[in-house]
């Protein structure tokens, strides 16, 4: 018969989906200006004309039978070269093109980084808020996934929990910084301390725990004025403070994931990477695996044309500044509403605690209002909800008082 | 550890890509003008110039916000509507856009249809000769590829065989009409035969078996002089005598699995489609579960340009002219010279027997005069080997002396 598993699936019904399509409903009955839609997590900023026209100049310029013939298993060499280099400029880990295995976006990294570096009973970690989908990306590999607690007050790693969790069935850590739906950046220490438990455990395991590294949010980071420079967008932000700790320079057992959907605008274009930790012992084995996972997957690489167009657009950004300016203009205004939340670092999301414990009867309520916002319970992170702020700045600014009335009849 | 599966999947060589290797180092110490490469089938006529214009058009025109943006699962609906609209023109069945699942190429195509109608430990049969990568495509769902031997004597189906292989087990049947290896195009009368056959076994034991069709080479397809026209390449063709054989009019448990690779020369773009069988009882539980299998195999969806560029395309096709002049001189020669083969009807491969029972050895020989061939055995059929003649017919032309000299060997 048909398939139990995927049928099962069909019950686990998407919130997110749901509350997109009540909007959808909204939206027609009293007019797209009184809706107020901050469920989905889509850019709002389009792609950097720099995009645009270097699709044009290659599919012009280019033989097409040269431009749209099979690439390599893992991508066009070129390609993975200048990625690398790019990497290399930003991070200082010295990744070459075989490092790098370009994929159909970051789901698709997952999808081989997971399966490369563990077998089917395996258990993989993640930490609590994470995004929903993880459940089915990891479990589409036969491992099991298994969730840290979040610590609630700052949304870094609670160290207590992962001492508790990080047994040695454990063959993988997937991490989300910046993160969604907190928005929360990992900081240096927080990276650094993973890295040492993780050395710890591998040695007292004897086997390699491998860190998963999800970071299609990299470019969109908050605290300094000049990152939204259209010159070069995001490079001095990068290369500062925080925002410049990269998991994989602490943590050579380090594979990570990429897509351009956030920093270029291109959810839909689905182009991103693995780039395997080049000073891993392993690095060499799993750069051979990446390729046997497509095999199995159905991935038979990214679009060639896409591949030249990120290739030549990696080093640019979008004008990410609205993300910041709508995180500001919302922090401000909800902490004097009374609401409770860890500041956003970066992404497009905030996490604010709900008004009332459970966060799905509040965002319940929020609908009657028509603000449409996500409850944290999908995230494994209940009695919070996700505000996605990639939208006009002008939405949020009309969507403030709809938050303030909201607040006030919780204290009525 | 590492993952045992790939790891083992490494051990099993890719004897194409040896070939091409060889061919690639024999390139470089020769000339390539001396080496005769019919090992890769890779388009070698470029993409119409439809497809480049509408990239661009589409690139310059759309707002990148909307033309960039995520696509619903499944595909842009316009996009699905107009594919569905084509295939209803083209062999009258009642598709309509939620029957279209959109993926990145055929291979993707397959991953999804294959997971969405069995279970893991199903049997999926195929015939021989089949693409030596539907065993990793198979085993990676979970299910056992099983392979009927094949027909040497017309690659039609050995219905005989089917009947013994045809066990409660099987829950899906995988075909790939027109043939890779063997260039064979499925008679109306075996598809007939193979619907009929379908259908009482699966009265018999109780449970649909689906037949899945792998299509890539569908416009290629041999023997009328007007398929060649630029104007309405493939169509006049399509719908006449034995080419209108479309197994999803026939029965109706049929998932279509299309890629764009060789209609339109877009191999690397990895660009195709699931179109399920719209008269199945099953269809619509179908549609829902192709998303969920996204879910689990990291594929997010088709890339949206190239979604909306094989949407305003898809009626046409590159010129294919060349692979049926290429197949005519080589068959001709080929005959002349001692050869074995079922003529092709379409593809741009030829399956002949080699000249002595073992095609692997046969094929090192060919190797030593710089004629690169690939032996059947990596298709489920030794005793011969396949030629991929999607290359310049003045290749085939410079070749053919070559060929004629091998058969002299072997009546020395």
């Amino acid at each position: 018969m048909l398939n139990t598993s995927y049928t099962e699936m069909l019950q686990e019904k998407d919130v997110i989906f749901e509350i997109f399509a009540y909007a959808t409903k909204r939206r027609a009955e009293v007019g797209a200006e009184n809706v107020f839609d901050f469920s989905l997590g889509n850019p709002s900023v389009p792609a950097p004309k720099e995009v645009t026209d270097a699709i044009c100049r290659i599919t012009q310029e280019t033989d097409p039978l040269a431009l749209h013939s099979y690439s390599p298993a893992g991508g066009i060499p070129s390609v993975r070269e200048r990625i690398a280099s790019d990497l290399r400029w930003r991070f200082g880990v010295s990744y070459e093109g075989r490092h790098i295995f370009m994929t159909c976006g970051a789901a698709a990294a997952l999808a081989h980084a997971i399966r490369a570096v563990t077998n089917p009973g395996d258990t993989v970690l993640t930490f609590a808020p994470c995004f929903s989908e993880y459940k089915p990306y990891v479990e589409g590999t036969g491992c099991k996934l298994c969730v840290v607690p979040a610590d609630t007050k700052t949304f870094q790693i609670s160290f207590d929990a992962l001492e508790e969790y990080l047994t040695a069935d454990v063959t993988a850590v997937l991490i989300n910084s910046p993160n969604n739906p907190s928005g929360a950046v990992y900081s240096p220490s927080t990276l650094q301390s993973l890295s040492e438990v993780l050395t710890v455990k591998a040695a007292a395991y004897g086997h390699p725990i491998f860190l998963i590294s999800d970071e299609p949010y990299r470019d969109i980071l908050f605290g300094r004025a000049d990152t939204t420079s259209p010159a070069a967008p995001g490079r001095d932000n990068l290369s500062s403070g925080v925002q410049a700790a990269y998991p994989a320079a602490l943590y050579p057992d380090t594979l990570t994931c990429y897509s351009f959907s956030k920093s270029l605008s291109l959810p839909g274009e689905r182009i991103g990477y693995v780039a395997v930790g080049p000073n891993s012992p392993f690095a060499d084995r799993i750069c051979e695996l990446l390729p046997q996972v497509s095999r199995t997957t159905g991935h038979n690489g990214a679009a060639s044309l896409l591949q030249r167009v990120v290739a030549e657009c990696c080093h640019l950004t979008a004008d990410l500044s609205v993300y910041e300016k709508n995180k500001n203009l919302l922090s401000e205004a909800l902490r004097s509403y009374g609401y409770e939340f860890v500041e956003p670092d970066g992404t497009f999301y905030m996490f604010p605690r709900s008004l009332e414990p459970d966060a799905k009867a509040f965002c319940r309520r929020a609908m009657e209002m028509d603000l449409m916002l996500v409850p944290g319970d999908g995230f494994g992170c209940p009695g919070h909800f996700r505000i996605a702020y990639c939208v006009p700045t002008e939405r949020v600014e009309k969507a403030l008082p709809v938050f303030k009335r909201l607040a006030e009849e919780y204290r009525k």
